[in-house]
């Protein structure tokens, strides 16, 4: 029996910070980690810009509304849960993802937490666990389920690793090369074919 | 961060092997546990009978899938799952369940699956796993979720007792005095106010 992990940001909707910076029209929230890597650090000086500009989670909520799952991302997830069960391992926050969640039709998605005061301001944030998405990988192999999962970047390289079959999802030239014996998809076709075909191998045993 | 577990048969669908026994006219497929404690006895029992009947794999999809939901099902696990993450921990067979998991919108399902060969016919079972619903629970409290489980009957009884929260979901009354220390849900409505409560206690600490 197969289970399907996947990415969020960047699979099936956009990278959260980023079109939240550009919908809100506030640049500096588009610092990843790629200008800095210390993800503690970053979330700090990101938490730090919605309280002095005096905005809640309601106002995030809000903002967030307004963005769109990827082009096809729905219709994908559609059929990916009528063939197999998905589980969708981020590192985004439940608060963040939700009304992008709502347009997937809720699929079930494993990630963090915001802390937010009565008045609705995020105080900080909280990590469910560390490594999660390869932790969540191995558990579900040991619940006795033959795993494949899909990525874009770094952050899910012990779960692509740890799965049993794993396929790289329009990954950075640089992560490509990297991962240079992963197979890659460049859109959702390519990906159901390769999940079809490892749903075929688990049946034949 | 918290997780939702469901049995499936009795909570949100009929009982599948007693509803497929009516619906398909063959009286001696309702024998259940209760009738026959010895559970792989009974398994080869019915195979034997849809063998005997020359019944495939397609003949039983296409009589299940003129089964329905339990009444207010699909609006439950809609709102639910717009609430937390949801996971199905069912005893029965993805090949049987499929017809009643698209009428549901295909919530997670976690189950056992059966054996065909090439021509449809069901040729055994397989058990994913021994006491799969526990030890699914005690996987996801190993990802740190808080988890809150529901179920009406015996097979539910260890994940109930391995879950954080547990809820009877309309329990025999012999099932809910022998386990009286256990809340009682008689209807979604009232799942629905134990679920929330319990995610409100989540928030909190």
């Amino acid at each position: 029996m197969h289970i399907v992990t996947l990415d969020l940001e960047g699979v099936l909707i956009p990278e959260i910070w980023i079109a939240f910076s550009k919908e809100s029209g506030i640049p500096e929230l588009s610092r990843t980690t790629r200008d800095e890597p210390d993800y503690d650090k970053l979330m700090r000086y990101r938490l730090g810009i919605l309280a002095e500009r005096d905005i809640t989670i309601h106002d995030i909520k809000a903002t967030i509304s307004k963005l769109e799952p990827l082009e096809g991302a729905k219709e994908f997830m559609a059929w990916l849960k009528s063939q197999t069960r998905a589980v969708i391992l981020s590192d985004t926050f439940d608060e963040f993802a939700g009304p992008l969640m709502a347009k997937l039709d809720y699929p079930t998605l494993f990630c963090h937490g915001l802390e937010l005061d009565h008045n609705g301001y995020v105080t900080g944030y909280k990590l469910r666990m560390k490594d999660q998405k390869r932790a969540a990988v191995e558990a579900f192999k040991s619940l006795n389920f033959k795993v494949i999962s899909t990525g874009d970047s770094y952050n899910d390289l012990s779960m692509l690793r740890a799965a049993d079959r794993a396929v790289m999802y329009r990954p950075t030239a640089k992560f490509a090369q990297e991962n240079c014996d992963l197979p890659v998809a460049e859109n959702y076709a390519q990906l159901k074919e390769i999940f079809t075909e490892f749903m075929a191998e688990c049946r034949c045993g």
